[in-house]
């Protein structure tokens, strides 16, 4: 394959330590691809005759349908997908099968191949998380009154909704989904035609494969074509920041099914059991979201170590950048389903949740801003006050409402009968109806928002 | 500051490790623009009286200019930039500076005066890479000629020019720019008014300090609002790759300066001496900016693994969010502005260039294309014909051209003498004239295209 | 300071990314230290006269008192701590400091000073581990009876007692105090006398030097003298691993301070309050244990990325090794401070351990495994039963020992009254005597040898 | 499996991301035996009967004589390598397989297997790196006298032996196999009979299972003996620091091969051809090393991140453990076996070598060093005296030896004829005897301890 150049062939462990074929032949749909569009343009450009053209075509087609049914081969000497195509296609139509790697070089060819496939990959990410958003919106709406402790330093803060937590993880997916977008923008450009590095003197057309192969347009420099990995770097960190906001719901849910929270009791089927403790009910899927996070964020480092100080054009390191984005692809892919099952199929135990909302003194806050309101005290000083208050109360092992009238005017006289009704958690929830707030028509309104966005395909 | 809730203070270890305000103060400007903001739409609410918002206002003038005639000062028992500065302005105008803390937390407080200052990195960092971006212009325009060998796996491949080399630079720099644009865009929206976590029930208006503050909209969930870090890990991904960008080029020079290389003379203003050895002058900027992409990969790892299964909402370990940053943001501005005065003020050595452009048998795919064209035989056999030539030549340690055309035709009969015009590396440059080879006339018609990009502010 | 070599002084940037001082100025005492050490070498071998050395070590011993007085200077054009201290010593003693340079060079200076510093923390650190040891195993004795439930998945499992659970932690401290001795003792050997890289022509005596530094021996490969940063990584590595055992640690105490498990109330002293939610009293040291792991691995990851790739000798990204070094030394320092802070002040309410244990059928391995042993079934069938046992019990909202003999029986009819004494907590916990279980006197036994390997200084 | 706890089985994706089975069948040689071990405590402690004990064992035997033969089988519904084992055996014996897993959990069968595994895995790379070593010591040996330039910066600094050189990869490959065998030592206890955490009822022996697996002890305490993964770690970080270094040579060997430097011809068994290219020869091996590297580091991260603020026991995150490992180990023993070959294979161009070291200056620092040896004067001056020299050779094009005596003189007055005899490379590397120098005669003595090293097995 490398013509006369080698007096010997490649050692074992060189062959083993070369071979990309086990791992890039996942490439094959879109080296197929990649071909036919090179080759039509070949002709198109009157570089090899037509009939030669369609010989390769019709050849191309013969062997994607081999691939289709048997899988692609593992020859090691035959090194990667596309000399394995390539050697395929002579087996089938003879020598006119040399004219197809007429004007291109695996450089540019890899880099085509590897380019469609995160475009794809990042087309079915999308479609998982728009799933996953709907999964949330959906639990959100049933939600939108059921309160909850909302935390900070995982310590009971203020009263939530169930709904309003849930949509939270709604925006970040949001988020992610415009990351991917990006993303896929940035990278949709053609480096076929770069040809090994400098480009070919053959007449070629390569605004024809790009469009061809739904690239928006060529890339403009022919160097950058076959040594750019921006477009896997950007796949893994959408995919990195992805899977770490998977595992900040992850481990809510972990730390939610467990016995002292009880906030939710998982679906038996993304749950296991244990080989030796028959009672266990395990946050499998959960945990396996949360380890998936590091190992995506590993994928990431990999990538990242691997470019750092490469010269141009082509170093043979890049071969090491398709293992991480195949793993991380399957990891984030998985990842997103299970988390989509989790928040579909959980049952949330509202009255635990309500009852959690409760405990450790929620509604403080509502006292400070009561105190705020009508006695016209700047913050800090009924945040004095209040401070006081669940001292007291909490000396005593009461709630905050618990304290009698006459123990509240001891810290302020101008507490009066009223300051009950803002301590309870429905009236806190309620309370909070800024823009974006926990109170239950702000979250009915983004639910409403949220499910136009997602109808409109957004 | 905390109210009366604790019967002790902190110990001295907790002051240690829990005062930010060492790191954080390097936020005032931005601590004060959102206060500004936040008291005048309190007072536009009616939340706050007139007079007291204007008592505010102008003590926070104040404040602002003792900073920036003093700098911060560092009392580790006021813990953080937003306390420091409460603390100060109470000092100046009494209880009243009690009022401005009306609706709103730390946790919001921090999340919007940490976006807008990332934002405002990102303005800079744009900035930079446009000025380096033009340094790679004038150089690629004034070498769109200078032919150097092409190298991959770091072995001569094709004659490019480079002009052309360096405009692969210009291209990676353009992705950056854009990655950062993405991220200031999606970033660009506003926490402020998310209050602790939920909300708040005073009756604020989040659109118009959104809108004071140059953000696009309000965000739309308040426990989002504190809890996300989005922005910044979108700033150090941004900072990581361009970082990468910047230390494959800083790779280049450092090989092209070597002795054995040549290609380079790196100006004075940019090396320094060694302590032992008189005659060495070394590249150290450039092998800084290799050394910082270390660092600031190490940024983005630090904080990917400190949000990794955070629950919601705001976790103290958030307040490892900003170190990185500002290390990254440091290391990528002194990164471009030295890659910058790398890439104008250097001396390419361009007869160096040219002489190791002819080793190396770079013009041998010349000659396998050549066979394609006149011979009209597939490519495959003209790569094998081609591998035998150059094996015969480098056995007799001569050039490709240097073989006799009764040895060329020994391999194929087909060849005649036309094929040594073919082997310059003049006509091997001048023949790739793809859209993005190195063929000089392209070079410059992208000169041209990044010209007006640069003028247009692109 | 790089004599007569450059037409022009280093630019503005170039000043900025070169100067170190701002951070190596922390290895002056090394600094001196090794000087010290080379001089009187220098001496020893007639290289330099012993009247030169004595002014030169009369001079050091004045700039390190200066040093200790008023800190180190930083001045960007001296660049780093050696050239600063030259500089300072050729001030107050003339010329003759001149000679001090002789047979050394920066390189392997900086080797020396940094590997000297490195085991200077490393030694720090272990006192520090050693105390927080001290405070587990105070704790464990304490609540070698404390039962409370021990999770898998944080699900409840078995019930185990505190100090076991506690004595875990210890054998972590145990394995990160013997990684960071395996370090001290690997790097422990002196790069000192490798000169620029090539070793020296002067006769210096290498073993005198490194004796004198508390070093086992000389490198015995000069170039590896100068470029080996492994002590570096080593250090680094055992910091990142120290610092995921106290992040979990830390996970438990934040997980454990909620208000649904109310496992622990922490000491006011190492808790934060709310700047807006007056009942707060926040984890915050524990939250910082957690980030500053985050950062301490993207120290590692710094330098990794940092090295890789680095042909020899000494390049200057190597400079990059010593930020990434002293933050973690120093994050890392804090933390452990914290966690022995937070082991040893906070109060377990193990009354709520004990009724958390009860819930979520802890006990039904006992059950599994008395069937196991009284009946002489294998433990698959024994589970198989149980867990149908559990799923009635469960089905009714009761426990396992209320389940009655009948419905057990209707099982499994070799089940008789004496299962009832296998499935209290307390029978539970004492029964797993085994080598290393949870038994109260297995973890008594551990706290006995535990305070004796601290005795001995292990 | 999960006996009779759940109503649904798992669902699909539940199945999928659940599943170990795909990797962990890597575990089976290291799970039958540990079961083994097992099986035949039980039967010593009377926990099984004897027969019974001989039943599973013989069973054992089988299951393993068929994965040898024909593979482990792949069924997702035993989810990992211990329930397809049992499940196995079930179907040979009977119902009496249910008692293997009496007194065990699949939470310290799994510990146990890993780290037997790992044990394995460092054992054969020490074999891999004492082969290496082996290596470098010939060509050291080999190459005692051949002069090559000595770089710092890749600018050349002072001439060096091309065995200098190797050693200095001998002595990190030496730390190498050091840092293994510290972590082998660490990892050596037993897990086994920690149970699911918390021990186990049954009158167990830990230390006779622990002796039959060739473990130095068992560990101390249950929780910690299943939710441990510093193994791993440990052999992860050691891994990337060998991996780092292998880089290092990596990339000497890619610039060494280059045109301009031409330092080393690769064996053509380590090299590759290109697709379009035909005289190309590339050095694939050291490249796809220095990817390794990348992906090696990822491996470690991944791991890291996972086990991040995990709390006690065991949770599922950790079974994203075993896949960084197991790419780690077989990259990282790829890359070990590829670069073994390349330094025992490869050509050294010693005369391209030596004509490079008479570039550059090399022999300035001599020059300084005769001017404080003849001219006692102190050492900066003669540095800057030198400084100067070179300075005025470089303005005319000349060697520094070929400056007239007169021109020399100029710079200062004392020096003579005997100043030329010191500016030969082969003098000045002569001169470099200290101890670990590059002087020939130190280099053999390095390669004679060397090689004694390797003959005791260290």
């Amino acid at each position: 394959m490398w013509g006369g150049r080698f007096a010997e062939g490649p050692s074992a462990i060189m062959r083993e330590i070369n071979a990309s074929i086990p791992f890039d032949k996942a490439l094959w749909r879109q080296d197929i691809a990649a071909s036919r569009a090179h080759v039509a343009m070949l002709a198109a450009c009157g570089i090899v005759a037509d009939a030669d053209a369609e010989t390769i075509l019709a050849g191309l087609e013969q062997v994607a349908a081999e691939y289709e049914a048997n899988g692609v081969p593992e020859n090691w000497d035959l090194e990667d997908i596309h000399m394995t195509t390539e050697s395929r296609l002579a087996e089938l139509i003879g020598p006119v099968a040399g004219r197809l790697h007429t004007a291109r070089s695996r450089n540019d060819q890899v880099a085509t191949d590897f380019r469609l496939w995160v475009r794809d990959a990042i087309d079915q990410v999308d479609a998982g998380l728009a799933a996953l958003q709907r999964a949330l919106v959906m639990q959100a709406q049933a939600h939108a009154d059921s309160i909850m402790p909302g935390f900070t330093h995982l310590q009971t803060a203020q009263p939530v909704t169930l709904g309003h937590h849930l949509l939270a993880y709604y925006e970040m997916i949001a988020r992610d989904r415009s990351r991917f977008a990006d993303a896929r923008t940035r990278m949709n450009v053609s480096p076929l035609g770069s040809a090994a590095l400098a480009g070919t003197g053959f007449p070629i057309d390569r605004h024809m494969t790009a469009q061809a192969l739904g690239f928006a347009a060529p890339m403009r420099n022919s160097l950058d074509g076959v040594s750019d990995r921006d477009f896997a770097l950007d796949y893994l960190q959408a995919a990195a920041q992805c899977s770490l906001h998977l595992s900040r719901l992850a481990e809510e849910f972990v730390i939610w099914a467990s016995q002292p929270f009880g906030f939710v009791r998982m679906a038996d089927s993304l749950s296991t059991g244990s080989s030796i403790m028959p009672q266990k009910k395990n946050p499998d899927a959960a945990e396996l979201v949360r380890g998936h996070a590091g190992r995506i964020v590993g994928c990431l480092t990999s990538l990242m170590v691997t470019m750092k100080g490469l010269p141009l054009a082509y170093s043979k390191d890049m071969q090491d950048d398709k293992p991480p984005v195949f793993e991380a692809a399957n990891l984030l892919g998985l990842s997103i389903a299970a988390m989509t099952g989790m928040v579909a199929d959980s049952t949330f135990r509202t009255d635990r949740m309500r009852q959690a909302a409760e405990l450790g003194y929620a509604t403080a806050t509502d006292l400070a801003d009561w105190l705020v309101r009508q006695a016209n005290i700047p913050f800090r000083e009924a945040h004095h006050i209040t401070g006081a208050a669940v001292k007291l109360a909490e000396s005593r092992g009461i709630a905050l409402d618990e304290l009698s009238l006459e123990d509240l005017q001891a810290f302020d006289t101008r507490i009066d009968q009223r300051v009950y009704a803002a301590l309870s958690v429905e009236a806190s929830v309620a309370a909070r109806a800024s823009y974006g707030g926990t109170a239950p028509d702000q979250v009915r309104a983004r639910v409403a928002e949220a499910m136009q966005e997602l109808e409109q395909g957004r």
